[in-house]
Formats: C-alpha cells, structure tokens, sequence
C-alpha cells in the first residue's frame, strides 16, 4: 500500500517559506503587488534558483483552501507520513506527543508549532478520527510540519500498547488525575504524552492503559484549556524537566 | 458616553451554560433533538427557573454567528467592557495579560481560558485593531469570560505608561530579548504581561516601553508559536512563580 503524504498544497507566506527551504515547492503562485516586500520577492528568487514554476496573479484567494494565503500557495512535493515506530527514535531519550480526535486543523498546526519550539520532533495522530493535514494545519503551524515528523497510528490505544512494548512511558493529559504534569519526573525518561480529544478528554481505553495520568494545574476544578495551549504547556514542561530549554 | 458591552449574543454548550450561571442569559433557543442530553435539559430547565424565554426549534445554525453553534444559542445582558484602572487591582499582586492587536477572535477566546485556568483575573486589549469579542471569541472561551475581566485601552503603548503610573511592572514578550520569561522574578510583583500582535510580535514603542523584555525560550532561533499558546505560557509561568498552580 502506497504511504500516505501530506502538504502537497501549502499557502501562507511562512508554511510556504519553509517548504521552500525543505526544497518540497514544485509551483508557487504569488500576487503581483506583494513582489514590492523584499520576503515575497525572495520567495520568487529562490524558486527561479531552485528551478521551480512561479506564476504572478492579481489574487491568489480564488485559488486558495484557505481563508487567508496572504498572497501566495504552492503546489508541493508530499511529506511522507511516517508511522510510530519510524518516529520512536527521533529524540533521545524518545519525545512524543500522541494527540486523540483533534477535530480543528488550526490546532494541529498550533500544536506542531509548539512541538518544534519545545524540541519535540514528532506528533503521532490517530489514521481516522483527526482533522486533515492540509494547507489550514500546514498555514497555522507556520513551517513547523517541515521539521516535526507525523507518525498516524491506527488506534491510540493501540498506540500506547506498541509504546509500552519498545520501551516508553505513556503519560496522558487528564484534568483529574492526582498528580501535577509541572515537574513530572517521567518526562525526563523515553516518553509520550497523550493528549485527548477537544472538549473530551482521553477516552477510557487510553486512560486506563496510559502508564500515568497527569494534570495541568489549574486554579478551579471547572476550568479547561484549549487544546494547543495544554499541548504547548506539555511539550514546553517536557522540555523544562530536560532543561532543553531555559 | 455609554460603556460598551460584551457577550449579548452566546453560542456553544459551555459559553452558554456559563452565562447561564452568570444569570445573563435572556433568551436560550435550543435545538429539540439536543434536548435528549441531559446536559442541554438542564439548560432548558435552568431557564425556566430563572423565567427565562426558551425556544425549542430544529436546526439553530440559520440563527448562528459560529461555525458550530452545538445546538444552541442565547441572547445575553452584555458584560461591561472595563477601564485599565477598574482591573489593575482585581488581583494583589496585580496580574494582567496586555494583548496587543490579535486578529483571530479565537485566539483571544483561547488567551481569557487560559487566564481564568492559571488565576489572572484580566486581559486588556486595544479597543481599536483586536479582534471583535463576540460570539465567536465567547464560543473559543468556553465560559471563561465570564469570570476574566476585559479592559479595553486607547492604545497598549499608553496604557504601558498609565501601569508604571500605577506602580505595576510591564514585562513584554520579544523573541529576541535576552532574558527568559521562564522563573522571571518580576512575575512575583504587580506586573502585567504584555503580548504583540500574531506575527509582528510588540510594536518598537511598546517594546521601548515597558519594564523588562523576556522571551519564551525555544529551541530554534526561528521558531515562534501561536499567540494563544505564547500567553497561557505566560500565565503559567506567573501562576507557577507564585505559586499560584504547581
């Protein structure tokens, strides 16, 4: 069976940078006014360099998936997806965040956004039951899927399995469990955290199966956070607990 | 001249339960096969008690300024919108989030739940060039202002000024400053934290303005990360440097 490839449609002034620097753009299309700011005129010089088709339009939104290109899409060559045990060894000791049933694609980009921040090179998503990879989550991670691996699981239940087996924890994100996520030892080991789906949580399954649950703590026991926001408050205290970041 | 208002118009289950419970709600109309989840029945008999008009219909999306509006919306008493002075002691220290021209309304949903999650009582906001809090940036807020204070200012280089006036520290996010947001000292006084606009970061008199820069430490000079991500960082970090979360 053929693997599947994402961001063969990138738009956006920086998703498309960055996949120009990943020497991914097979055509760029660009408005002509934005040639006047110096970054759009660099994107058309790159791509002369590079050999690539540059078409100049009075406006791109016709031709665009997304609400806002600013002025420029590109047509790509795909992002191999790669599956868990491709992305189990991208850091050491492994990093990883498995997100459940993110219904919105701005958060996956968000959240992709953050794992590059953070030094997480890898999110493992669920096959089904996750927004597409397309040119809304490739805009909102700004570049960021040019250096952040995605894995797709078939379950993540099953997911947490096959970590177990190759030897790393699973922590997964849970408002009720007992102990903090802030200063959690086992993100220093081999780790995955586990994030559960917008508004739901962690399914049952997950939950029970996940080595510990941890919580973001949070002044009311009512209160929730967006879904990027607490994936970027866990790769960011991963990365504080691995001092790759203060 | 009339303070302006917030809020009048609701939609999705948790923003409108929370305006429930903040007794705002005016009308609820609320589609009939919601009302099989107890959860929505509650809200239908939530108000009744309060007297409150409810209308059952069949599809509330023809009626909906969201997306998703999940089967209901309502019509709200608006919330005041607050000066910069009303909320500077909501909170001893002073805690405030200054956030400068976000465009996304989501995102300033997104930054009012993560203040409400970490303990700061208050966002300030340009009244010009941010995003409009209507019922989209309610819906992304999931109830949380209803408890954060919003305070709109003339312009965020002023309202710098007034703070210092007041005896309050500003600490504003810049990539390039040299000093770490992370364990940052002047969290644990009066301080508001000050963010810039999705992409340009804070504007150069902003920047000139305020009491000390602190990045977000990252590990890539390039990377940057959503704006709603950047500031429940930032309230985190006051939260936990006082100890307020952990």
């Amino acid at each position: 069976m053929a693997r599947a490839g994402i961001g063969d449609r990138v738009e956006g002034f920086h998703a498309v940078a960055a996949a120009q620097a990943a020497g991914r753009v097979q055509t760029l299309t660009i408005e002509r006014l934005r040639l006047r700011h110096d970054a759009y005129a660099a994107l058309v010089a790159a791509a002369e360099t590079q050999g690539t088709s540059v078409s100049v339009v009075e406006d791109v939104r016709p031709l665009a998936a997304t609400d806002a290109p600013q002025g420029v899409v590109a047509t790509c060559t795909p992002i191999a997806v790669r599956t868990l045990d491709d992305v189990i060894h991208l850091a050491t000791p492994t990093a990883l965040l498995l997100v459940d049933h993110v219904n919105d694609p701005r958060n996956l980009g968000a959240i992709a956004r953050s794992a590059l921040a953070a030094g997480v090179p890898a999110l493992a998503v669920p096959r089904r039951r996750s927004a597409p990879l397309g040119a809304t989550a490739f805009k909102a991670a700004a570049g960021a899927f040019e250096q952040v691996a995605v894995a797709q699981v078939g379950s993540v239940a099953d997911a947490v399995r096959e970590l177990r087996q190759a030897g790393v924890w699973t922590v997964g994100l849970d408002a009720a469990a007992e102990r903090s996520l802030f200063g959690l030892d086992l993100l220093a080991e081999p780790v995955a955290v586990v994030l559960g789906a917008e508004g739901q949580g962690l399914s049952r399954l997950v939950a029970e199966r996940v080595d510990q649950l941890a919580r973001i703590p949070m002044r009311g026991p009512a209160e929730s956070l967006n879904v990027s926001v607490a994936a970027g408050l866990a790769v960011f205290e991963l990365a504080r607990v691995r001092r790759l970041v203060e």
